[in-house]
């Protein structure tokens, strides 16, 4: 999930005071429509549109889901659109202290030059299948641990039937409503993604963390993938037709795409808990570890280069959490979420036999937050958050899971651990990515001493994981001792057994081993006292609001594929009247010549021949978040017209409701992108792909 | 003020939920009460002791207040006791990359060892005048920025007026029960105070940041200073005599010193604007700066030199906020703090008469923060933290400042800015301290980029302040371009005029004269909007729990004499008793050979001299808050037994109420001094002059 959330500080407060209520039935253009359930004649009727079901199916086909990100077919030889901010994870892993693609940008003449990128997957939904009866059958008359795991097996068995072959299909159980219904999303999937097209990092992201979440932008966030199979680019004749021109004001458009995760359906002790646990910690430790990857930066110019897709991340991932944290400590914003969840309350309370089968489950959340709240910290430094972002952990503890559930009958595994699935990590886990060794330790020195400061040095688990060195002379010895970076390691590792593990005399894979135990009882226990009464509370709240409200609702998102509609339109704030447009001449306005103001420099190149009067960036209406960056923008005919790519300010409390007055998506259009590969990048060939002269 | 409280985070939450209240007559053990009152009946009754007003007198008299710290007086020829933490700037001041006082500690054999601390001042209290009709009288009738500059020009008035020799007194102005009462605290003060004793860092503050505020506690948290004047030591025939006995658990203790800041008198919504936007803002941008320094510190054996008392005081201050936003985020302890303000709220509307004089100061307080809320950002960023810790910059601040006030007639002049303070200000200017390039680009480069984030790139102020260059290039511009490291450019500019100092050509003046204007600007907007309405509701506030509570109040700390009792005692939470005593055996134990649990090489090198019975921290029930660091420890005779160093985990909620059940002051104690001294550091010359054999 990346779609960036630039967040203007000072202006929080007020910003989300008007939002309507995800448990009523929606007004404006809220919300994230699965493709099920879009509210047509509400569109139709709004817009003037002539939306059918072979409209969103032809859309729903052209809707790809690529790691974290949003995308779309745009051609019938496998073109993708995306976000540069979505491939330029890719462009650093390919890159070199020689080949900087991320900085010089990822240019191709011709297909052969089109390359792989590592562990990158694209997946077209194919089938929609209710399982809802399934899962919540499976946990009938189980509590806690138990319950997990039933729901957790009965999912994956799900999921094994429904896709036998990994390698091409990918079946995934979702969730909907916080556990109303459940669904088998089924899908096409390609593992052979390559990279097309990739501007310069200062094009694409243009005013780097300062202007990210700013509007008016200029921004060309942008990049072009393609699948292929058996080294060859796939046929999609279902693809959307690229409209190089630029929508007017008030235009209708439409968002497809994989919004991450929204919290609207919350209740208030559990955004309470967020509020003051959750998000506070993740903020504070975020920041600790940014400025050391700030300072990391200065030490060279190579290590300026491996931060920075780290650094983009960590950045836009703080931002994400410092604007939910501005929409919760908002008296008024709170105020509204407190009176709607009285009001779906009182409503239940008033129907006995509503009131009768429904329960409290309001009463209990509350108990289970303040399990939560004990719980929270060694979850979340011995596992959830375990290695702090280090690859090289992440590959030990995969193969020590894996030995380890690999060594149990079928029937005892955890989910998520059968054949199939095994087989489909050994797949990633070979593939060739770059290992920084200044960063892995970085992040390895981070994540221990932030374990030892916030759950005591006195705490056994801490004492056990540090015996008596200290935190950085152990990620030294972790990182330069193990053999993990090296993908025939990792595949070789991954057959091995728990025994031939602990005999194999890797640092790395000894220290995982070594610690958990530790960390797989605190997960055990977050299952049993957070994970298991939460979802059961939730089914009782989904099933609250059906009886109440009715099941005219969309859920909330869970990184699935939905559609919104709205409409190109500025907005109001303080007085202040912002346009819906940038041009592509006010980038050479803005720009200061220095980091991250300084433009590109192939548009400062070919600046007499780009037509200036282009429009660059336009917001519209539409209900986003985070995973929604590069989903297509989308006009009443069915064309793409842009690459939806941020939220402006006010969308940042978005998480917990949207207000039609102020958020905004943020979109680059496909005029400038033409105008850019035409006129800047010289890209006849995707051009010609693309249908533009 | 830096008391240090360390913090186990796991444990907040239920840490704080049973407190009394400031707001109502003190129960338990609680208050840092005034030394003119002082319940000394309910002492002696408590605790069968015979204190009386000679007691007193000689405790006050023996108290000193350094720069941030507190002291006292243990010899007759000026030696001073404090902890090696407020001793620690001055070592690491005197040190250089050859000789590292703070790392080999600072051992002297001789008087003429002892080496002058660089802006180092000892102040001892010899007057309390009550001037609370003047400067009650003096913003009477007036509103806004006007009150506070005529508060402040009659607060400066009193001050010159009973000081006349700034060389050798101080006179502070200081506010009491938040406005209920002003006193005059007139001082003797020695500007010459010398370094005599630091030991290692490794053996003071053993355990370093993890082990900050844990106990049990292993840490010679001590160090000795020498008034001198005229090249001599000062006589000192009143002090306190040293006790080399460690005292038993329910011995009576009482600690004399300065308590820095508590905010028990707030109304619920000050303290939810510090929960929600200052307390936040201060934690996140505290964690980044801390991962650059941290980053930093491995870069060289230099560089991790010089940022080993930045850094200290940077993670000590992040555990006091990260404290109080566990008090603050505790529902128990707010509803808490929400019935004892209902309650006076309550009392006030019963009686007519009180309540027609006391009016709505809550109310009044509600607006105020709305005001705040919006202007936070601004002040913090431009005025309050302007800088970001720069000394270079700080220099060039107080010059430009007081070349602009020095234009203006006396009676125009901004409070604080009369010539007596001014000629104080040049001598501090004077001082020579060392100055790290490197840390002072940090400090410039993070507070540009956070005031660019928090104000957003297109505010007025940040674009004027930033032009069209980088954060990181400005600050490396000033730092390498200004003269203002050097003491006597800082003298020479100091006498110059505004227009002067815009011809000097010296980079950072330039910086600073360019964007003063907005800075005072936000300053004179802080002070109209909130300094000047919350000083009045405070006194209105005040002025209600006096005519409800009578006044057999303390009143919030403000860095004033304090004096507190109560007794050695452990405490027990969730069925785990903490004994009150660590003996110096427990140190070898607890050493790990990592930093930072590697014993200091003193310790090991006479280990087999070591009397391992020896106490050696122990904590007792007295309620103390950051600043008292260095206060004596004194028993029922008035000898001193320990100087207090820290808090427990409990008392991190101190800040805005007592527990008497929890909360603990930490102290290292003179038998371990004592021991240290005898067998490990080896200085006769100390002990003969503490009288110790």
């Amino acid at each position: 999930m990346s779609l960036r959330f630039t967040v203007s500080l000072a202006a929080l407060g007020a910003a989300t005071a008007v939002l309507s209520a995800a448990s009523t039935p929606a007004k404006a253009d809220e919300g994230m429509w699965t493709f099920d359930n879009f509210p047509i004649q509400t569109v139709n009727d709004k817009y003037g549109t002539h939306i059918d079901q072979a409209w969103l199916d032809r859309v729903r086909n052209s809707a790809v889901r690529i790691n974290g990100c949003s995308a779309s077919l745009v051609s019938g030889e496998g073109l993708i659109l995306t976000n540069w901010h979505c491939v330029v994870g890719c462009a650093q892993e390919l890159s070199s202290a020689e080949h900087d693609y991320v900085k010089n940008g990822f240019l191709t003449a011709t297909r052969e030059e089109e390359k792989e990128c590592p562990g990158q997957t694209a997946e077209i939904l194919t089938d929609i299948i209710d399982v809802t009866d399934r899962v919540l059958g499976a946990g009938q008359g189980l509590e806690g641990a138990a319950f997990v795991q039933a729901r957790g097996a009965e999912t994956t068995k799900i999921e094994d039937e429904n896709c036998t072959d990994k390698e091409t299909q990918t079946c995934q159980v979702i969730s909907f409503y916080r556990g109303g219904r459940y669904a088998l999303y089924k899908f096409r999937k390609y593992e052979d993604v390559r990279l097309v097209f990739a501007p310069e990092n200062q094009a694409a992201f243009f005013g780097g963390d300062p202007d990210n979440f700013n509007f008016p932008r200029y921004a060309l966030d942008t990049g072009f993938l393609r699948i292929y199979e058996d080294g060859k680019p796939v046929a999609t004749p279902t693809h959307l037709t690229w409209n190089p021109n630029a929508p007017k004001e008030g235009d209708v458009t439409f968002v497809a795409g994989n919004p991450g995760s929204t919290s609207r359906l919350l209740t208030m002790s559990q955004l309470e808990r967020l509020r003051d646990q959750v998000n506070p910690i993740t903020l504070i430790q975020a920041s600790e570890l940014r400025g050391r990857l700030q300072e990391y930066a200065t030490t060279s110019e190579e290590a300026k280069r491996v931060v920075f897709d780290p650094l983009f991340g960590l950045e836009n991932s703080f931002k994400v959490y410092y604007g939910q944290e501005g929409a919760l400590t908002d008296p008024d914003f709170m105020g509204k979420k407190r009176e709607q969840e009285a009001e779906l309350r009182a409503r239940v309370a008033a129907d006995p036999a509503i009131a009768a089968r429904i329960g409290d489950p309001w009463g209990d959340l509350e108990k289970v937050q303040a399990s939560a709240r004990d719980l929270y910290l060694p979850y979340r430094q011995l596992e959830a958050s375990a290695g702090g972002g280090s690859d090289l952990y992440r590959y030990a503890k995969t193969i020590v899971r894996a030995a380890k559930e690999r060594a149990k009958p079928l029937a005892e595994r955890r989910a998520g651990y059968t054949d199939a699935a095994l087989a489909q990590q050994a797949r990633r886990l070979a593939e060739v990515t770059p290992i920084d060794q200044g960063l892995e330790e970085i992040y390895l020195t981070h994540w221990m001493l932030k374990t030892r400061e916030y759950l005591t040095v006195d705490n056994a688990e801490v004492k056990a994981m540090l015996g008596k060195d200290a935190p950085a002379d152990i990620a030294d010895r972790l990182v330069q001792g193990t053999k993990l970076g090296d993908p025939a390691v990792r595949a070789q590792m991954f057959a091995m057994t728990p025994e031939q593990l602990a005999a194999s005399g890797d640092p790395m894979i000894a220290f995982v081993l070594a610690n958990d135990n530790a960390a797989q009882a605190v997960r055990a226990q977050w299952d049993s006292a957070v994970n298991g009464p939460t979802a059961k509370a939730g089914e009782k709240i989904a099933q609250a609001r059906f009886a109440v409200y009715g099941t005219n609702l969309y859920p909330d998102a869970t990184f699935s594929l939905r559609l919104s509609y709205g409409a190109v339109e500025g907005w109001t704030y303080r007085g202040v009247t912002v346009p819906p447009f940038t041009y592509m001449g006010g980038l050479y306005e803005r720009a200061t010549g220095a980091e991250p103001f300084n433009a590109a420099q192939a548009f400062l190149d070919n600046e007499s021949k780009v037509n200036k009067d282009t429009v660059y960036d336009f917001v519209s209406t539409n209900d986003i978040i985070g995973g929604n960056s590069g989903s297509p923008v989308i006009n009443a005919k069915g064309e793409v017209i842009g690459a939806a790519f941020d939220g402006n300010i006010h969308s940042l409390g978005g998480s917990f409701g949207y207000d039609g007055a102020l958020n905004r998506t943020v979109t680059v259009s496909t005029a400038a992108i033409t105008e850019a590969l035409r006129n800047i990048y010289h890209q006849p060939r995707l051009l010609a792909e693309l249908g533009v002269r």
